[in-house]
């Protein structure tokens, strides 16, 4: 899985071999092919991959205080404004293999399944801190929608305008994540954390 | 660019002809290559076309209040939740195109050119409602980042996930664009328009 993560980023999406990606693994094509079946078997598995990192990411932070859970998942899912190429060229190719998805039942199913955990679990997280009164009453999964379109839009726009290796002119929407990251914390992280004595049911 | 529309409708991107676009139009493949050069500069020519038609929708709002004008391109860009096949499909295809920007630097300026008059138009309604008053003085370029990256990452949320014409499965995140626009009612427009007494400099 480290090897697909590898290849993606030296590849891109739309070249990927599995040669390629037993090169990065140091093992034999067919012994890739024997463990994990065709090239978009490995990437469906792939995709489930970064669904369990990223769960056993917010897994990490279970017992921390809810606030500082989700801004916790905010900041790791928008990285620093300076040049990051392999965010850049890893965002590129997962945006590529989404892209796939309508035209592929398993890729389909499979990006479905980590948009939906993703929501979810930003969602667990506004309905624990409403629960025990960190949060004002919002809706958590529209609450959850928008955190994650928006960090998603951003890193879209920024790694299509990105440029790619051979080139050095500068990325136009290259601080769009940090803006955006700058903007969710003064619209929604602080209005849920704000006291406007608003119905707080199960707050003590 | 209503035929290129069109074929991108039918097709998507990758499987994208000249022929095809000029069975659209109704006209002949080598006047569509006379009057727009190759599909890479007519595709080129067409994300301007989209751009120059968001504008115009931009300026006739003109005159409105800032807060309406707000609300109805955030209305504009985010679709109804029942089943709208042709805004999946030109939506796929978009990003189909935006992605291959990276790879194209004619089509990397003018994806960057579009992201950027986007987000400045948004600014630009934002800046004039803290002007007038309507709304409290935010951060405007970081406000319109966020109203716009939300909404573009909803919509590729919502095309990646949708059922291709072949097969009706629902789609998982169908309903994605409307639950992060109800959230930007929530969280951005209605702060916006709250009146907490902040600063409201050049307010009435």
């Amino acid at each position: 899985m480290q090897a697909t993560y590898r290849a993606l980023c030296a590849e891109g999406y739309a070249d990927l071999t599995m040669q390629q990606i037993a090169d990065e693994a140091g093992k034999s094509k067919s012994l890739l092919h024997y463990h994990y079946g065709t090239k978009r078997e490995l990437l469906v598995s792939f995709l489930a991959y970064l669904l369990q990192r990223f769960e056993e990411k917010v897994d990490a932070t279970e017992g921390d205080a809810p606030d500082e859970r989700l801004r916790f998942l905010l900041d790791k899912m928008c990285p620093s404004a300076d040049g990051d190429d392999e965010y850049d060229r890893f965002g590129l190719a997962l945006t590529e293999l989404r892209v796939q998805a309508p035209h592929d039942e398993a890729y389909r199913e499979q990006v479905a399944r980590n948009e939906i955990a993703i929501r979810e679990r930003f969602a667990d997280i506004i309905r624990d801190g409403i629960d025990d009164g960190t949060f004002r009453a919002v809706d958590p999964e529209r609450t959850a929608s928008l955190l994650f379109a928006a960090l998603d839009g951003a890193r879209l726009q920024r790694v299509v305008v990105s440029p790619t290796n051979d080139d050095d002119s500068p990325g136009a929407a290259h601080d769009v994540p940090t803006d955006v990251r700058a903007a969710l914390e003064t619209f929604v992280v602080s209005d849920l954390l704000a006291d406007d004595g608003a119905t707080t049911e199960g707050a003590e």
